[in-house]
Formats: C-alpha cells, structure tokens, sequence
C-alpha cells in the first residue's frame, strides 16, 4: 500500500499539486490521506494518521513549497504524528524499512534556484530538513520529485508531470514486489 | 524596537528556550509574542501580527528545533502573516532594511550533527529554508544562535546561554543606534 499525505491549504487554487495527485488517486493501490479536508482546524488525529502509516510499505509527502518548507498543517503532522517511543526513540521502529517520496511543487522555476535567482539556493539545499526526517525514522528516502514553476508551467507539462509521477509508483510498486 | 517570535509548544517542559526567553524578556526594548499562549488554536491574527512587526528594527525567531525546523505553529505564522503584497512581491518592502536573528535549541549536541552522528548533517544544513524566508522579505540575515544539546546541557551553561543571548541584543541595540 501506498500511503499518500497530501498536504495543500488551498485545493481549489492548485493547479500543479491537483495534476500530480489526480494523475494516482485513482490507483487501488494508493491510500489519499488530504490533511487540509481531514483537519481544517489543525486538529490532527495522531492515531488514525499512525495506523494509516503502518498499512503502508511506500509513504508519499505531496505539498507544495510554502516558504522553503512544506505548509504548516504538514509541519504539524511532523510533529503530532512522528511520536517518539514510536516513530524514533527506544528502540522504536514503526516507520524503519518503508519507503519514503517526496513531491513537491514550487512557483519558481529553474532559474529562481540559483544564486543570482530570486531564491538564491540551489533546489536541494531546502532537502535537508525533509529527508532527515525520513531518515530519523529508518525510512529508505528516495529521489524526490520537484516540480518548478508551477504558477506558468503549460497544461500538458503538468500532464507529463502527473504520467511521471504515476510511472514512479508503477516501478516503486514493480521493484516492491521483487523485493518481498 | 526588538520583536521576539517565541514558539515552544511546551513552555512548561522547556529549560533551554525557557532560560533564554527569561533573559531578554524583561527588558525594555524587548517585546515577547509568545505565539502557543496567543494562539492555542492555531487561529493566528494575521493583522496583530503585521503591526509588531512594522514596529520592529529587530525580529528575532526563538524556538526549539523540531523536525530539523520550526514549530508547526510558527510554520503557520510564516504562511499566514508574512504575505505576499506585504512582506514580498509586487515591491512589497514592510520588512526590507529589518534585521532578523535566529534562536534555536536542539536536542542533539555537536557530535549528533555530523555524518556518523544522529542528525547526519552539519547544523548549517537545515539553515536555508530560515535564512532563505528572512531574505526574500528583504531581511538582514544576522549570524543564528544554536544552544545544541537543551536536554542534557547544565543549568549553569543555560544561564551562560542567556547572558549570550542578551549581550547579543545589547550590542545589536548599540550598533542600530549607532546607525540610526
């Protein structure tokens, strides 16, 4: 199972993030968890959001870049969700060995994420904080996903997008089974 | 002016942002928002905020280190009062020319943030996403501070940490004097 945590304040306004999720949420190996329908009021239910975690095998963050980081609704699942004494901590292993993606969209494209840009930094130095998270918990981070330019980028890029995005899961899910 | 964002979740179960809080609270150029205690239900006031800030010369962000990243509930203060049309875009300059510092506790000491240890990264890695925010709103980006190990650290190197803090803040004040 592939358990997908979308995260985007404003669903209505998304055009890259509603591309990528509505090219997988069809798949009946893909469980949508959209935090900002489940949880308008930011109260997070930590143990439904663990047990959902537990069925998966592949864990899937899906949010658009909110100041270099993900939007704080996502943030407070970090922090609600990601227990000590069960996502790290004493010995405990919930998460270790699951695959861990993360897709994420920007409104810069290529060009903003240089040092002349207006963004300064290369893409992958805002990573760091995501993938360590991941990794703090034993989860196996893969390449992530990144989308630049979501505000111009054409329609049929943002198809292309979404293709990609539901080829990666075809292989994920190809090489899982190998694997077990 | 000097506005201090504080975000511990816990303020009650807090030693090493409790004593730095507790040194530089009293003081007269100092306002503390302390936003679990105004916010308790995430339901920031967007406007209240913009205006301490337009008062400030100085903000400085203090807050433990949670998932390699601020509090969810500053992540929110971040998406919901630093605006576009105010704080960036459009020639929006309200926090342009505005020095901003850095204040964080981590729970991991030195030895937990390189390659073998715990944290994987250097600390300097999971500094982009903050610098970054503070620079697209045109802030000055002042050298962080980083109290590593808040867990384990004596009470003795905590109230040294406070004194640092706030002999920080004075030569701040005498420099921005100096300049104003």
């Amino acid at each position: 199972m592939i358990v997908v945590i979308y995260a985007h304040p404003y669903p209505a306004h998304s055009r890259a993030c509603a591309a990528l999720l509505g090219a997988i949420r069809g798949r009946p190996d893909v469980d949508v968890r959209s935090l900002y329908d489940l949880y308008p009021d930011f109260d997070i239910d930590g143990a439904a959001e663990r047990e959902a975690l537990e069925r998966a095998r592949l864990v899937v963050w899906l949010h658009p870049m909110y100041w270099y980081s993900v939007p704080a609704l996502l943030k407070h699942w970090f922090d609600h969700v990601l227990i000590k004494g069960w996502a790290h901590g004493d010995g405990a292993r919930a998460l270790a060995g699951k695959d861990c993606l993360w897709v994420t969209t920007t409104g810069g494209g290529e060009d903003a994420f240089t040092p002349a840009g207006r963004h300064r930094h290369p893409f992958d130095a805002f990573e760091p904080p995501m993938r360590q998270t991941a990794q703090y918990c034993g989860m196996n981070w893969l390449a992530p996903i990144a989308v630049r330019g979501s505000h111009e980028v054409a329609a049929e890029a943002l198809r292309e997008a979404g293709a990609g995005l539901n080829a990666r899961l075809d292989e994920w899910a190809a090489a899982s089974k190998g694997r077990g």
